[in-house]
């Protein structure tokens, strides 16, 4: 069995060194990261953190050198997706089933305009890159996967791979309707990061500060209606993983903070856009999700015309 | 006649020095800003721009320095009312008639708690400190003034008043109800000031930007039916003040965005915080300017806790 890793961030490594680690499959990791992708060739990919390992991985930023494989995992950042995706589509070429693994909602559609089969994902481990070769593996979490309907992978291949991922040691939990997580974790994310972004406060104390604890809840509240409209069932309270990651120790960054602060394109066309977009097609008033991308969207635009 | 400016930031120096200039009534200056004051004490105030010309002026940071005076013109930042207006109050004892030129809403009714009569106001004229003692004067514009209900000062100490503004070059329009004015400019502040300061977009950009354009005619929405609510008729359309701001030459930031970049406490709980608290009142539901005065609320506190 061949596995392609598309995206070698932080996430995408963390799950590609698993699997390598493990053995039970071929893995491929493919990424444009040139310094990254040359680091892990000659002196394999290291993990540290919640996992200490160092493991060879056949690894290219071309995909002409990969071979055909049976299983994908997307771990672009999601703005990335359609680029990535399109480059990466002759490796699945014969019947492959491509699991995103990546934030957001939005990412499975695009996927599917290139492969025959996508599975539907959602992970909670989180990690960054602490140099070329090597990623800190910060919070270990599991991952849902299932079918995504419209061009759905069958529910056997999504078994495999949530069998082969769990025993690589990424728990993995397959199910015939995964969007309940990836709502779960859209409405967390839709609250916690342009908030953070825009306020440059860490979780734990845009959590415990009333004004924008107040904030989550109610961009909370707009998420879970939509969610609602669609015939969602939610995998567990948004709010829980609001208080969960601010009992976390140190002070940790959302993700769109972090790329804000780098000035980095944001995901909140996959965040808040994806609610004000739902909530449009379900007739549920999104307000202060439309006004929180337009604020990041805003951002992004001061640098370009400062 | 005698006349004392309490807070001689950019706003307070351009209407002092008129007033000194034309020479109609003894003119005293009250600020905390130690080498400014010391500065118009040896050169006397200095305006570029708009208008140019030094001027002599009584100036003090101490109200033990000056007189009791007839008519009193607050200019502070609307943070620093409760403070300034306390400390001056002694020049204001015999009956004097007590003016804000700030912005905002709320100013009054501090006022109101330390002196007789209070007058509403709202000004358009615009600068901005130069060095101690200089202040540039950018945009000309109208004062409307009127009684303030709650301890009023009678309509003939505002048309003096006016009278006296404008025969020194600031044109100033005495009106029985100036909440008008006083609303359209909050409701402008309110949308213009939050966004620039959270995406570091200059006016013109954000106007010119489609999702912060569409977000300042949502937040303007909000205000239009607070103001509404409390039977305010508005002085003109606030949308038609963003697009003249717009239009003007040069990149304007607007005073929060100011603030935030000088780490500044901001005018916010003055302007989106005041839309709520009259919201709640009148019950009309204002969700966006609670979410700008939540995140500006948090990025000043991301000061304190980083």
């Amino acid at each position: 069995m061949k596995i392609c890793v598309v995206g070698c961030g932080a996430v995408g490594s963390i799950f590609a060194a698993h699997l390598a680690k493990a053995g039970e499959a071929e893995v491929y990791a493919l990424d444009i990261a040139r310094e990254h992708i040359e680091a892990i060739k000659r002196h394999g990919l290291r993990i540290s953190g919640a996992a200490e390992f160092t493991v060879p991985l056949k690894a290219s930023t071309n995909v002409a050198d990969l071979p055909r494989c049976d299983f994908g995992v997307v771990a672009t950042k999601s703005i990335h997706t359609k680029l990535a995706i399109q480059n990466a589509a002759p490796l699945f070429s014969d019947g492959a089933a491509v699991c995103s693994v990546q934030n957001g909602v939005g990412n499975e559609e695009i996927i599917a305009e290139h492969v025959g089969h996508v599975i539907r994902g959602t992970t909670f481990p989180a990690g960054h890159i602490i140099g070329p070769g090597h990623v800190g593996y910060d919070i270990q979490g599991d991952t849902w996967i299932g079918p995504f309907e419209p061009s759905a992978a069958p529910m056997d291949r999504v078994r495999t791979l949530a069998n082969l991922l769990t025993r690589a040691g990424m728990n993995t939990i397959a199910l015939e309707d995964a969007r309940g997580a990836q709502w779960t974790k859209l409405i967390f994310n839709a609250s916690t990061n342009p908030v953070g972004a825009l306020t440059l406060l860490h979780h734990g104390a845009a959590t415990r500060f009333a004004p924008t604890g107040q904030l989550f809840d109610d961009l909370i509240s707009e998420g879970m209606a939509v969610a609602r409209a669609l015939g969602i069932s939610l995998h567990g309270d948004p709010r829980q993983l609001v208080q969960k990651g601010a009992a976390a120790p140190g002070k940790h960054k959302a993700s769109m903070l972090q790329d804000v602060i780098a000035r980095r394109q944001t995901e909140v066309d996959f965040m808040n856009g994806a609610i004000v977009k739902w909530g449009e097609k379900t007739g549920v008033p999104t307000p202060l999700n439309k006004a929180m991308w337009a604020l990041i969207k805003g951002l992004e635009h001061s640098w370009i015309d400062p």
